[in-house]
């Protein structure tokens, strides 16, 4: 038996690598966690408003993410927080319910940690290796699309109710002559300085970098990187101050967020239940009114999940069971504190991997500052400008939107851009949950189709008197492909066998037979005997010879290679070849497989 | 371009093999055509009990089948009317519709000939390649159970009303006090006495066979396998005699079947307009009403069709999509003459077969008598019995359950044996349609299950200083296997790798990639190389060369055998490894294959 020790490190990496941990990779760590919290705390305020949820929640949501992780996640680039794709699903999710989105966002968040947890234990990952890099590219592409799309009314200052793509541009297109300029001026120089600081980065270097001797500037450069990564932080803080200043002075002349209570989250489990004006809503009752969120958010926060930290493995092989224990637990506990379904983020991992993070223990950092936020800066949170917190949103996703995907998909392989476009249209006319799912069907119609016709050679081949027509299926021959083979095995030989009297079936590739085709291929063997054919199988695996008899009851002719085959053949020509028949089929019966000297 | 004739020829196999028609075949299909006659007759008058409609729509059925089909078939033994699945289907579709059951009937007949002469015209038959063989016996199966149990009550002369399998058995034990002593008798006689004259066939030989002179009463046997046929028509004339003379008495101590219009039926289109009392019913309306029936009726009548047809193809390839298409247009025309969806059945062709059928012109001799019998016969149809009928059915159906064939599957694959089960059982307790896509749902996850989890061989080869590891992976790597085969390889390279510098890929069985996977295979092998391994492809296909070099940018080496790996790992031991590389990559980029002495 292992001992428990032995299981808390399995489950805990923690336990596995802080025995090494230093003076070094705490300072790294350190620097890492503070550039990622100046990421994540803007980010996080504006993911709040597009998940429809009020700013603070958004801090609520970072807080226990990072905590966690650093106990049971792997991958130090990692941080368990809200992130653009699951705030709009928990927006779609949640904007309906009678009990109140709030309650339905940490209900969410709880659920979908116990999904996660569950598919970890249970080592049900591999369901998300269903969804081909195409799939997942077109509906990432298509969540920022919408995302930016949702996003695009603020930063005008517009105001008009809508959900869908379409719909919202159209609503956009009607109400462009309420546009409130000042809004749109200050929204659009957000996005033009936010995407010039992003430019920024190219000229610095990160904190820890080991900067060349010869380079001008080190500092210089370093500082250049910072505040190119603090972009966010930085917008957000000054467009607030300005608001700040002006509101001193009398004017509001931008849309502000809504004043929100300061200080800390209830700390207390989901409400399983609820009281309201004449009912009481049940558990079931709620989750019920949550329906396909409660297996959509998880599914996708797994596939985020998995995709992120394969990304940062390092050529490691992803414990990818233990990656999803780890995030459904970061959203049980969370929910406990008032979070919104949290997951990673590439951009965050990004940062944090360029600035030199070492362990997970950088969340700790990071955790520290969203505390920070929302104990001291809360009262100022409702200077911050609605066409802030767009541009910060629209100028993280729209590099999501994978433009040049389509162009490696087409370099290597064509048909994979069906999946892709398939997926991307679906998703922006029908809603990511549907997308993704037409998405999947695609690509799982496309499998059965490789493996319902798979390849057949067919040569005849001239050895002088005694030709033969050589069959190779080219993968193994289950239900779907059983009579594809047949009948290309019976057209050829029709069409190619009239003097031949040999038709030779090479099996290399052949695994693994099911009921189906193994009767199938029985069926082929008794008609092509009964019509005077001699059927011969070549490097047929051993498993397969003995299903085979019990399809078959005839004498089934076996030869291990092309050499065994050529004896045969030219035995054939001497002696009947009934005789023959019996005699290799023998060999093959007593188990004496003889040896060739050009094994296949 | 094909001149018209040719089209002609092809879609009409009449044209086909009427040119050799003699007296010879002239006469063997007389009396195959006439013997099946009098198994179709009081089959169909059963089978249209069945469907829940008056017996003589079991005639109209069985009329224009055999004529269309001998123009557009091109399996002699094929007969082309009700069936028991179909007859039970067609039920359940039409028993509660608003615009009537016959209406309904027809119309299903008429909308299933044409999804099947479409899905003939447009090749999708292979569709039904996505049904194994253990999901059509287990519906089959569970149809036969269902309709046996459906007859029982009849059978005991009971009266209730119940649809599914367990319901059924359940009332009739509730109902078992009010069994009438008289039908019950005359019902379980007929079913003794069916049986019985089953088994006589063993006893007799067909009109037609070449008798051996030595045996002994020739004339009697053949007397004797007539009437073994012919059993059905027999069982149910004499009990109709029994009956009508007993009437002529004053007395009626059996259930009879209801008094029906003798003669024609209406020939016109099918309904596609209804008034009713106060609204008219619309085409979209009725169509709606029928639901999925349209789809699910045609489905099985081709997975039936297709079925039955290869079992007498004789080892020629059959063209499902011409049969297709002959079955479609017998329904379409059929339902002009009020038929409701018809088919082939096994049991009839198995009929056909024995009787020496030589080409689908036997159907018009089996028309006529199905014309003589609805033209003379009708006004007599109300004296057969219905606990006959019933047993005829019974005595049909229990040959259909398919008991042996669950010793075979698991003799040959065990695995199969879960398709079977849950389709059978989902078939008896949620119905026959549910219970088929249930099966082929668990089949088709069979078959992901081994597209994702394919083997991958791993050998750690000890050549003098030079060790390396093999993996072969035993099929294509598609996406959902990509990151399986690359875990795969990486955790062997942890394992086995210390001191192994080599990782070598036998690719001969990878014949595609798709973009994901592709995508995985170059991450794999930047990984490898950056942690100081070489990584050598063997074998690769060229398709697959110019593929892999578009994921990964590095160098690529690759072998085309045993004896250039070997030769490129004695030549590495010599020079740097990195030159050697060039060189080998350099030799495949150039397209100078060097031939090698043992071809793999």
């Amino acid at each position: 038996m292992r001992k428990p020790w032995n299981y808390f490190r399995k489950y805990a990496p923690l336990l596995q690598w802080s025995g090494d941990y230093n003076v070094d990779k705490a300072i790294s760590d350190l620097v890492a966690g503070i550039t990622v919290g100046l990421t994540l705390i803007p980010q996080s305020l504006a993911y709040a408003s597009l998940a429809g949820l009020e700013p603070q929640y958004g801090l609520y949501s970072s807080l226990c993410g990072g905590l966690i992780y650093l106990v049971f996640g792997s991958i130090a680039e990692l941080s368990i927080a809200p992130t653009a794709l699951l705030s709009l699903l928990t927006y779609s999710y949640t904007k309906d319910l009678t009990f109140g989105n709030v309650q339905g966002a940490i209900l969410l968040c709880f659920l979908s940690g116990c999904i996660e947890l569950l598919c970890g234990i249970f080592h049900l990952g591999f369901l998300v290796d269903f969804v081909s890099t195409p799939v997942v590219a077109a509906f990432t592409s298509a969540g920022a699309i919408t995302i930016a799309t949702s996003q695009v009314k603020n930063l005008f200052g517009l105001k008009f109710q809508s959900e869908q793509f379409l719909d919202t541009w159209k609503n956009f297109f009607i109400h462009i002559r309420e546009v409130k300029m000042l809004d749109t001026i200050l929204g659009l120089s957000c996005c033009i300085i936010l995407l010039s600081m992003r430019k920024l980065k190219d000229y610095g270097t990160p904190p820890l970098a080991n900067t060349d001797k010869k380079e001008n500037y080190p500092t210089l450069r370093k500082i250049v990187w910072f505040v190119s990564v603090a972009r966010n932080a930085i917008i957000v803080i000054g467009c607030a101050a300005l608001a700040f200043i002006l509101d001193k002075y009398g004017e509001n002349p931008f849309s502000l967020t809504t004043k929100i209570p300061s200080g800390w989250p209830n700390v207390s489990l989901p409400a399983f239940k609820i009281e309201q004006e004449n009912k009481t809503l049940t558990f079931i009752d709620m989750t019920t009114e949550l329906g396909t969120g409660i297996i959509v958010i998880p599914f996708i926060a797994i596939i985020a999940n998995v995709g992120i930290a394969k990304a940062f493995a390092k050529g490691n092989v992803l414990d990818a069971s233990q990656e999803m224990i780890a995030v459904g637990l970061c959203n049980i506990v969370g929910s406990m504190f008032g979070s919104y379904p949290v997951n990673a983020s590439f951009s965050r991992a990004a940062v944090g991997g360029a600035s030199g993070v070492r362990t997970p223990l950088a969340g700790i950092y990071t955790a520290a500052m969203v505390f920070l936020a929302f104990t001291l800066l809360t009262p100022y949170f409702s200077f911050i400008p609605k066409p802030t917190l767009s541009a910060v949103i629209i100028c993280a996703v729209i590099f999501m939107v994978e433009v040049m995907i389509t162009k490696q998909i087409w370099t290597i392989n064509r048909l994979d851009l069906i999946p892709f476009v398939v997926t991307l249209i679906s998703c922006l006319i029908l809603g990511i949950e549907m997308g993704i799912l037409i998405g999947i069907l695609v690509d799982i119609l496309k499998l059965l189709y490789v493996t319902a016709r798979p390849k057949v050679l067919v040569e005849k081949i001239p050895i002088e008197k005694e030709k033969y027509i050589k069959v190779t299926p080219t993968s193994s021959i289950l239900f779907p492909s059983a009579e594809h083979v047949r009948e290309k095995i019976i057209s050829h030989n029709l069409e190619l066998g009239q003097n031949c009297t040999t038709i030779v079936i090479d099996c290399q590739r052949v695994n693994k037979m099911d009921f189906t085709s193994a009767k199938c291929v029985g069926d082929l063997v008794k008609d092509l005997t009964t019509s005077g054919k001699n059927v011969v199988f070549m490097s047929l695996k051993d498993r397969l010879v003995t299903t085979l008899k019990k399809v078959y009851d005839g004498k089934i002719v076996l030869v291990k290679s092309e050499t065994e085959l050529k004896e045969y053949l030219y035995s054939g020509q001497q002696q009947p070849i009934s005789n023959t028949l019996s005699n290799i089929s023998n060999v093959q019966e007593n188990g004496e497989h003889q040896s060739s000297t050009t094994q296949l």
